[in-house]
């Protein structure tokens, strides 16, 4: 890679000087925008049927779950420092277990009427119900891994639609 | 795994009538408790190389991420619903370029003297830096993967040392 | 009451699945919505007289309270899981004695120019400032209570204006 | 009641000019201290009926105030301005239905081990709990009422336990 | 000066009782505004030596600091009991040298499309960026000074621009 | 000053690469910690007159910030990167008039028994009430200036007893 400017623009929080800073997104319209985002919990098979059955009766785990990212949607730009607020129209998170994993599948998604994106929103609440799902089984298995947290799908806004490669 | 009590208490988040509950720390010693963790992000080689010359110049994508991941340590408690508040003694991170991912590495240490241990500090400082990182080069690359968010190695406490397989 | 769906759905917040999450407002017109929500906190007269007392003198319990519910009509959506953040553009609270009780009587008013309604963010006002008042009184009357939390009137919204009975 | 200077210093968070002001609890010592506080959201008959029978099937209505509940506790000194900051060792929120109110009945614990007592993080989490039931259940009935928050119980320190009469 | 009632008014926050309440911006119209304010930190000359050396080098005590300024900055309504909650759409924070303090001197500018000025969001922004800069240098200065902390511009909004002298 | 590695260790947030972290305090006594911080608005004659005279009647400007002062006291660690978390046992905020300045003097004092100081839990609470002052009385004086936050006292800890020179 060569040092011409337009590569190095390419990074949009970062200024002529190299400083780090919120970019402008005074100009852009306010349109709806909408993000998906995954995440998935790899766990052995026995703390998943632990955590379903549980679930199956009770739900506290996946319900704990999924408050814990649709309350931590609303916080993504208090966490992530260059992430401009913005007021949350819908957030929902869903998680399923895949046996084929094993583990619990996390699928986050956040909409907005506002002028930036939503992926970032999304991506924490899939993050944090990640995290949470780790906290409240890791007595019974510290090996757990979270991973594949990526952007699914994104709709709205000048830079286009998004969608990843399945 | 046979359906007998003692399976089902493993999930100690859970109470006997399967609300989830913060667990009872009170009677736990205050002993010195460190975790470490690790998460990667995956992306292409262009924009790993396009943060690290940029970094080399200014530090600044890597320098945001890791005051990121050090102020959400502190927040883990508001963000994870049953984490018991503590007073974190140490936090670092520490984020490097791996070539062969191609991506970026964090490894996240926090350190407290207290009742409980410090697992979803360490967690949570890596998740968040991660998110940065895919924040601030999302302009570049939306393809980006956070992956093997987990715990590398956990000191002090009641439930023993632990150290994850490499 | 039956079970038919339509009952079933009186309870926005639940999906179709059963699962909690943030309802879309995105449709939703931006209008100005207002609402206004009370408390009272029932004590032992001398308590009142103290207060009253202190308050005439230096404004102290009640200019504290005052300041925390307003400070907490912010914090609505942060403290309330699926609630949904908006920019209030007005917050008043205000708290007088009411010597038949006897105790103190908080009425809080929110008004934003947004695609949902303020009640949570009135409710929530007054509920902090009832709390304070605890605070600060409690180590002359522990048994205080806090009643009557309660919406008096809404207005703006496509679900139309609401007003309490007296 | 006289305006002698013992009354007036009755009131802990005022000091000798009147200022509001975090009082010293330094000097305290470091003990269990525990407060179970209760809070009831009156409703119609066909609310409650509803709730109760969407959470015999999910669980949510009722899983995501007692999760409110509890990170509330742990917000307590952010939203009570004269509120000590400490190191709660165990939250647990309880609701369960009273069909003679008709209403739900919360009842929140908190327990630490530290100068200060816990009744405000008891009271707290009891609050928005309510709350919490009023956010998810506003569409359907909007008069619902939350009443009789208060202290039941409270040990540890040296004010000395103390049980509401019943 | 008269206790005549438009003086009295000229405190916008002051009730006609004299309570502190949020005024109303509900009226006010959606403009761009905007906001640059200053403060500086004086030091010895050998703490900034220090700095600006670990600085050119590594970018760190400046860079956590202009970090720190910018998270601030979409804190202030959660730190200023009577300030409205506002979408930023841009924040950036400056740090230089200036050795005739000698000191570092930090320039916060905040912008927003919205009803109500950003003064209180770029003073908060340059505070903490100051506050940042004295805990990292502490260990060696602790008679550093934050001083001159003020607006400088302001544009956008009914009352007009505004331009400190210089 | 030359850069031998003894002075560049002075600045204790910065690692041996650089980076920024916070500094490990485990091995630091539980001592009885305090620290005073003043600061000062200066103003217009007028405005302050305002003030004192609106503040006489219903002490609402000065109780305002006096208590923003002390809530901001215990966000010192959410707000400063690199800040500990603890826990207070005692926040003071005091503000008087000065006519010499003119303006108000904002003096700030924090307490804790904990293992580390708590200079900026100070500091942090004079900034904000200076700041929550600038806020409501910026209708009639946008060229206030805040001056001279400074760390006037400091006892407890290892690195000795600190005495502002006047």
């Amino acid at each position: 890679m060569t040092n011409t400017p337009p590569a190095k623009s390419g990074l949009t929080h970062i200024g002529t000087m190299g400083e780090a800073h919120m970019v402008d997104v005074g100009d852009k319209a306010e349109t709806i925008r909408e993000a998906v985002a995954e995440g998935v919990v790899r766990m052995q098979a026995e703390t998943l049927a632990m955590i379903v059955e549980g679930n199956a009766k009770k739900g506290d785990v996946l319900g704990t779950a999924r408050i814990a990212g649709i309350m931590a949607a609303k916080k993504a730009h208090e966490l992530i420092p260059l992430c401009h607020p913005l007021l949350l129209t819908k957030v929902t998170v869903e998680i399923e277990p895949d046996h084929a994993l094993p583990g619990l599948r996390v699928r986050a998604m956040a909409r907005v009427t506002g002028k930036t994106g939503v992926e970032m929103e999304a991506l924490t609440a899939a993050s944090v119900a990640c995290l949470t799902i780790y906290d409240m089984a890791k007595a019974v298995d510290r090996g757990m891994v979270i991973s594949d947290v990526r952007l699914l799908s994104k709709t709205g806004g000048k830079s286009g639609d998004y969608e990843a490669e399945s």
